[in-house]
């Protein structure tokens, strides 16, 4: 006898909360579907050579590789290397702007803890633009985003926008570039250190004059509305051009997201959004949900501005963002935050009263025919068990057919939820039904 | 640079492809839904003692198994596997007969061929039971699966259903137990073989007296309607107790088949149907497109005794079918039997004209929020560029919105496939859109 075990860092659900899964995973689906954005579905497996073009470090390492007969093989480890093969094998095929959603499983051999997934589901809309791609799918791709979580229904959120060439250009502006990456990596860890620690590490660690350092806190100690923060960035006359282009980006994407329909309470500016060290060149997103800001970003991106160099010389860029459903979905369950539904896929079971099991079937026909989806209890077995397997699914509905009930043409139907019971007639059996 | 290339044996469609791909599988979902089956999805990865208790021979060569770190790991080969960890594993959590299914990707890496696949979906669905599962269930499987080729609209199909009792019944009376396997494997390939070669090998090869052989070919012959074979096999007076077990069987599940709304052409009994040499032990199933039984089955399954007896001593016996989408879809569009359907996720594109890109951008909202799939063509671009998009993704309408709609309030909306243009008020705007 083996054990039947699920291997650790892998997320594998009871039915009921698998239901709720895949809800979420419905809405996201259907909300990229109504911009119009095309679906992809690319191998789990590719070749080592094309998957590990441009990857290094920490994220090679946690690659599952292998090599079958002569083929070194990998697993994806995200969606975005994948599309970028895509995108430069079927060049021609294309519409630009190629607008794409993803959603799928990738596979990192991450240390297994808490909260962390080996395998997990990532959820990506892209705009990928032939040469150029205007900002305003800068503001486009957060809108969706927006209508997501409003849709999802797990509390308050609010999704952060900056653009890195401000911060890239302040540090230009400081004579600092020499060392941007320690700063960009200090900025993004400043929620966490602190602003006395980052300041202290600038001056003791890196030299840096007093001066400058004030000007970077300065800059990253900006709150405030959208416009209060735009004004004062425009108010701090910091002269460089890549720090003037950052924001002017960065103010007509804001403006755009509101004409998109987004409510200004769900969205705003962070300055110190620094992620994605080499890949994100402009706009970069953030989401948190309020409240639980300890849980980390729950859907980012932002606008690249070469997808697949390693791939060919065309300048593709584009902007994009992603949920990570597998880890957004242990997180809200951890914290209830999972708003009870219907979990179940029938709300209805037909149970047969003796020998009605034709009659039952052709009930279950009909329900179904009616767009109600039911099971019909198929086995044999004592009535009490056939109501304790209707409480253990969750099912609200039973229809009990016996043989008065066939003879003299009614239904009797149970809201197994609050035990009332009625006899009704066909129409009225759906109506009850579909009415709750 | 490095060359884009997916590897052989994995399909990756073109985005007009893949929104075919979706919507069969959309289809094969909803109706095992509308069932009340449970989802589930369990990992790609197991670990390999987990994954291979039960495997062997040509499966496990074909298996993607590795190590990382100090685990063992094996890529799914099939849903059957995993489901009978996950019954195991949860079997206190479950409510029995439990009625799952399971749309993903499995992994067997064969030799690349025209139309075998090293990555592809299987759509399972099955029904365990606890120490005992009724016949019905036998019956509902291949109604699911009738529901769902008719509304896949893919042409004629036949189920055909047989029991192996019967053949094994049989054997058995002929006292040939001891080549019974080989025998069912020559009865398998009897289609592509012919009858004569079968003859021919039973008596040359396995010395097998005439009249025996003549009784396994009588058998073999019968055809014509299900009431017709039934009682053909009930005149044989075969003194064997499993022959007639499966023959009251069989009748049980062909008559309740038809309860189950299935029409009488599109399912029949096919007495030599012999597949899963050691698994099935009752009902069995295959599925044809008329016409292209070259093709081989699209859709099989049958009952097995026991499901988990390699993790728990629970008796745990079940029947399911499963649909192997990846070459199925291969197989339609290689055949031309893909009806060709609207394959754009948006039907509407809105073209700003001038300087009109706010007023796009919430005529688009404004569709979104009555329902309708859309995207605005957000880049800077000649209309004849815009119009050329919006041709080479397939979509049927264009909005266009220039300075003068938006001044006296009216919309142009122009189907690109017929190029008649009208000026319309909001109303009307969606319900022309809507209505086709």
């Amino acid at each position: 006898m083996i054990e039947p075990k699920t291997l650790p860092g892998f997320m594998e659900l009871l039915p009921q909360d698998q239901i709720l899964f895949n809800k979420m995973k419905d809405i996201i689906r259907k909300n990229y579907e109504s911009y119009g954005f095309w679906p992809l579905d690319t191998p789990v497996l590719e070749s080592s050579e094309v998957l590990l073009a441009k990857a290094g470090g920490e994220t090679e390492k946690q690659i599952y590789s292998f090599s079958k007969g002569d083929s070194n093989l990998c697993m994806r480890f995200d969606l975005t290397v994948p599309l970028a093969k895509y995108v430069a094998a079927n060049f021609n095929n294309l519409a630009f702007p190629f607008a794409r959603y993803q959603i799928g499983k990738v596979y990192r051999g991450e240390k297994p803890q808490k909260g962390r997934f080996r395998e997990f589901y990532q959820c990506d809309i892209d705009v990928i633009g032939k040469d150029k791609l205007s900002l305003y799918y800068d503001a486009e791709i957060p809108s969706i985003m927006y209508k997501i979580f409003k849709e999802l229904d797990i509390g308050d959120f609010t999704i952060f926008v900056s653009n890195r060439k401000i911060l890239l250009g302040l540090i230009e502006s400081l004579n600092l570039e020499n060392i941007s990456i320690d700063i960009l990596r200090l900025v993004d860890k400043i929620g966490k250190i602190g602003e006395e620690n980052f300041v202290q590490t600038l001056k003791l660690d890196y030299q840096i004059p007093e001066e400058k350092v004030k000007s970077l806190l300065n800059f990253l100690q900006i709150k405030g509305t959208v416009e209060e923060q735009i004004s004062k960035l425009e108010s701090l006359n910091i002269e460089n051009e890549q720090f003037k282009i950052g924001v002017k980006e960065l103010k007509l994407v804001t403006e755009c997201i509101k004409v998109f329909g987004v409510d200004e309470k769900n969205f705003n500016i962070n300055l110190s959004i620094a992620r994605g060290l080499d890949y994100y060149t402009g706009t970069v997103y953030e989401t948190f949900l309020n409240g639980y800001e300890k849980l980390g970003s729950i859907c980012s991106g932002g606008r690249f501005e070469n997808l697949a160099g390693y791939y060919t010389n065309e300048k593709l860029p584009g902007v994009g963002m992603s949920i990570g459903l597998t880890r957004l979905f242990y997180q809200l369950k951890e914290n209830n935050l999972l708003k009870s539904q219907q979990t179940t896929n029938a709300n209805v079971i037909v149970i047969p009263m003796g020998d009605t099991m034709n009659e039952s079937i052709n009930i279950s026909n009909m329900l179904r025919d009616n767009g109600i989806n039911n099971t019909v209890y198929l086995e044999e077995a004592k009535f009490k068990q056939k109501i304790a397997f209707a409480n253990k699914c969750g099912i609200k509905y039973a229809v009990f057919v016996g043989e008065d009930e066939i003879k003299n043409h009614y239904f009797t139907v149970k809201n197994l939820f609050s035990f009332t019971q009625s006899q009704v007639n066909k129409d009225d059996l759906i109506k009850i039904i579909k009415n709750n």
